[in-house]
């Protein structure tokens, strides 16, 4: 179930056509995910998102593909989004994600999880040694 | 302010001590951060919380030490823990991290954000490709 | 999966049925959404949770109707709470939110979502122009 | 720094005098903390709010007085509210909440801050057995 | 205490004085806030920030700028985000956010808060009739 | 659906069959719900986690065992984990969980959630006699 309907013929707009063939050429795949299928009930919303998300993890920066990707799946795990978990744990295996890096990636997804809850419990002061300024 | 008072003679305690003294060998320094000194109001929980996070993140795995840390910051940053965030940034940086790759960090973060919010919106269905299954 | 069990016979007692028909009366419409059918196990929680939404979300107040929704909705999917989601989108249609107000409404929360980690991962300070004493 | 000013007078309305009073008197105490005196700016909002945690928190129901409060840290833990965790653990503790408890009430919420993630990141099926209908 | 430092000197960088030209000029007020100060140690990040914010917020769209601020201050208030609570409660007020709107906002939010407990707690199935499809 | 493979022939591993035949000890019983099933597929992940978690809520600690489930399922419900609400409330029933204790969870949660929406739109100061320094 959602909450907007999928038009299956959303491609004939041609912003619609656009992204999509960019999504394409950008994965060298024929298969679009639903996600992308979905946001064309508003094709400045569907551009928006797919440029800004491409800009940030389709083109080189300081951090790898592959470790992009493990930090999107952190987020996404803490956010509780099913679907991105989802998308994002295959995406990080189409790049080279191993069963054993799957296995630490969720050790270290679990220990801050733990931790974070220790510490909004205690309260503790930040030492000042951390201040960056 | 804090929820527990800090000992500050927790060491007199030699459950305390002798985890303070792997604190310091482990990390090669005496500095020892807030968030242990106030865990010392009991031992157990200060040894459990120390060797759990230790075992992940300060032992080789399949992932390497500054990803680790990337990855912790990132579930730090979506559960707002404001003393995690200030600590594990100082660590990465002790362990590599640049100002790009910093950067990098916070605009997958919030990229990951950005859609998460998307996705629970819009409560697409997964596609059965992503399916571990 | 439900973690009570739905009581088809719930309107029997009649502290259920006095909320069931509140509900009616005040949505004008026979349809009572599953949120109260499994609520019936508790009639307590049953009252204290409608007539305390329906204060906030059916009386007039300093924000219209469809605001309310479009403000409940963006709580819902921050929380990851599907079927919320779900039953005030569906709501926010019935009182006129259109598609290009839903699309405006996801961007808005999926910008939210965006600055809320750069801020959260950043750390800076409030500026004292803010404070509103 | 705060979103709404205190009010320092704000007794003289009759509606406010009347929930102080009724806090004053339901915790056998002249301490008022902040989270009341910032509400006063809106007298309804302070009504509800004050009558509803009473109705939850201060009348005898079917889990006793320091549970509550545990249940109540957990929450507030997970949500990140700093002055509700300050509170909160304040009214656990003149309630009975030992040192051990404390550290007992931190070790569970981390743990289920550590599983939480697990499973998020896993979307593991939900066993048959646990749907209670 | 920041996990970067403030460069008093950013606007030594064209790019950095382009954008902060552009908010005071969007803005119509010489003031930029801390936010965009301490995105200035990256300028990438800088910009696509404020661009991808001005282009939600502060142009005309389906939602009026008031609404559109109301539904930021939720997700902000929802994910813990405490310069983000702050600084668009003034953007709002700024816009016409009267003392009584701001009460309603609250009390809806605070509503939603509740409600989501209920239902993540009760994990009740989705009325069909919410399938927008 | 899965981020992971289940695998059915898991237990001809020494040591995931040791950490099963512990928890069908602990647990006085012959089933073993998914997540366990799911965790096999790195048995490190599968024995720190399992003995974390008995160690936590399986032995005799400050809380008894029933609080201790009623914690974890506050916090399961804050982080929007399904499958968390669902194991650990069929596990509070087992424990002792009444249908009036259950409703008396949710109600307390459902008020925790309320206000700490309140408290982090307030942004309301920590009364000094909070500190526990």
């Amino acid at each position: 179930m959602t909450t907007v309907a999928r038009n299956a013929d959303a491609e004939s707009d041609p912003r619609v056509k656009a992204v999509f063939d960019d999504i394409r050429a950008t994965r060298k795949s024929d298969f679009i995910n639903n996600f992308w299928h979905y946001l064309t009930f508003d094709p400045k919303l569907l551009e928006d998102t797919w440029y800004g998300v491409k800009a940030v993890m389709a083109e080189p920066s300081a951090l790898d593909p592959l470790t992009k990707e493990l930090i999107y799946i952190a987020v996404s795990i803490t956010n509780s989004c099913s679907y991105c978990v989802h998308s994002h744990t295959a995406a990080a295996r189409a790049k080279g994600m191993t069963e054993a890096m799957h296995a630490d990636l969720l050790r270290v997804v679990a220990t801050a999880g733990r931790t974070n809850q220790l510490l909004n419990g205690l309260q503790v002061p930040v030492d000042p040694v951390f201040n960056a300024e």
